[in-house]
């Protein structure tokens, strides 16, 4: 594996979107949860997608959108995540690449397919995701790369991943090889129903082994079942060396030991998708953490990033990120 | 004077506000400062009301309207200022009282009239202000009981007192007193514009003799020469024992000490006229607060406050805050 130093690497399922606009009759007569992300078996992939209406397709998954996001940024980025030798598998792997990012994990010869995130936006622009995990069940410590892990500034792992079994001890390792390595262990909530499945666990990451928490308000407010965002705020204090907390439109709040930081959402003429939202929050406040800035800075390069992920379908840039950043600095 | 404690007592403008709807043509037109509060003379208020539209007329004046929210959320209250004895003088003199605050400044018996200030309602709901101060001139620290101050949880003090020279001199009289009975002083940074013309001696104030500070985003920005929430945010800490900054629709952040808290602000169906909002905030949080209760606490009373009065024409309270507060807690 390569020498090369990176600014962060994530691990996270391997999962191709497929999205599609829908409206509320559609979720409801499919019993689906809005907002939220679903896990499904291969037979309700399959009947959700002969009923859903026309599709795009793009590679997505949580952890693998903020890399791609940093990439985008001009951050140098590493994923790790397993996707089969499949069609869908060749494109998630095109993609990633092309983004500019290192994605070295071995493809699985067999066993169950490429995951797919069947998503339904409705017209509110809110999206409501259905999890089909597939080949992301595979993924264990030994795709793991200790190389990898100990050149990377931050080491960024998705909540998603303490559903499928096996991948919940690659995040272990993956985190005792950054903390050994005197690096820095960040942390998505990824979804309140996720939260709500292993509260728990996630409670002591958090006090323990997490430096950088990101999580919105649902989740945060999950997390600490508390159904007042002040609340859940006053209980993050002191748990990491940072946590940044989204808020869609409301922005985002910094806590970072002593500091308490309230940082706008930037302006977005018209909301077409939030798929993505939070990923590239990620993406822009991890680009500005291993630059070095300051906190409030991280916050407001993670809301320019999620600004513009929001304002088209799907849940990667089609804007280069550097030019955002360079624009906002003129 | 009577020896009834107060929770709050406010010593502020006496004013009777006279509102009209306005569209942004007649702003242009007349010259008038959007959103601000701007001093006029007498015959400026001469030309400006013959221009006017159909108005009504109600007591008004920031700590007044305050003080006035206080009674009606159940507190104690009394108010300091001056008015004169004519018809306006009579007419603020009986709504204060009839809304249950002690006011006993005696009226000038000549000099100037009464103080007014002419509202012009845009259909956004911001209210332009056009004061004409009038009487209020005449405040001055012989009209500042001892025994009132000195029995008073928390005397408020609203920054548009700077403006009149002599009120000035009262406003330190009071807050001494206050401060040598072990009580607190509150000050509201009132207006950008305000802040502007008083900026050094207001940050000496917040420095050293306030405990309990009001401002909105725009005046906390204007108080330390910064356009970035965050940063005014920043340097308010650690200035007094709480600082309350209000966003609007943003909700407010309150600052005590090493506690920092996110309250969101009070859903309101319809925005009629923001006129009052920061002063029925500061009610509801001084309720609060002299009430015994946590921060976060009288901030949302302050929220519940505020979307009353903004949910109608006018400045004070159309519904007894009481009924709120119970409904609220049910």
């Amino acid at each position: 594996m390569t020498e090369k130093v990176f600014d962060v690497v994530g691990i996270g399922n391997a999962i191709v979107d497929i999205l599609s606009h829908a409206d509320d009759a559609f979720l409801a007569a499919h019993g689906l949860a809005r907002g939220a992300m679903t896990l499904i078996d291969a037979d309700r992939a399959s009947a959700l997608y002969r009923a859903m209406g026309p599709s795009v397709e793009s590679s997505g998954g949580s952890a693998a959108n903020t890399i791609a996001g940093v990439a985008s940024l001009g951050g140098r980025g590493a994923f790790i995540g397993k996707v089969n030798n499949d069609q869908f598998g060749g494109v998630f792997r095109h993609d990633i690449r092309a983004s500019g990012v290192v994605f070295e994990t071995p493809s699985s010869e067999e066993g169950p397919p490429t995951a797919r995130c069947l998503i339904f936006v409705t017209n509110d622009a809110q999206r409501t995701m259905q999890t089909y995990l597939g080949a992301c069940l595979e993924l264990g410590p030994e795709d793991v790369d200790p190389l990898v892990i100990s050149h990377a500034k931050v080491t960024y792992l998705e909540g998603y991943l303490w559903d499928p079994p096996r991948a919940k001890q690659a995040f272990i390792k993956a985190a005792e090889i950054a903390r050994n390595a005197g690096h820095k262990v960040a942390l998505t909530l990824s979804d309140p129903f996720c939260v709500d499945r292993h509260r728990a666990e996630f409670q002591q990451l958090v006090e323990k082994h997490v430096d950088i928490l990101f999580a919105n308000e649902n989740e945060i407010c999950s997390l600490w079942q508390t159904d007042r965002f002040d609340e859940a705020l006053q209980a993050t204090r002191g748990k990491c060396e940072v946590a940044a907390l989204t808020r869609s439109a409301r922005g985002s709040i910094i806590v970072a030991g002593d500091e308490l930081h309230v940082v706008d959402a930037a302006p977005v003429p018209h909301v077409i998708d939030t798929t993505g939202a939070g990923d590239l929050y990620a993406a822009g406040f991890l680009f500005g953490y291993t630059a070095g800035k300051p906190p409030y800075e991280c916050a407001r390069i993670g809301a320019l990033a999620a600004a513009e992920v929001i304002s088209h379908f799907g849940a990667r840039p089609q804007t280069p990120l550097t030019e955002l950043l360079l624009a906002e600095m003129r």
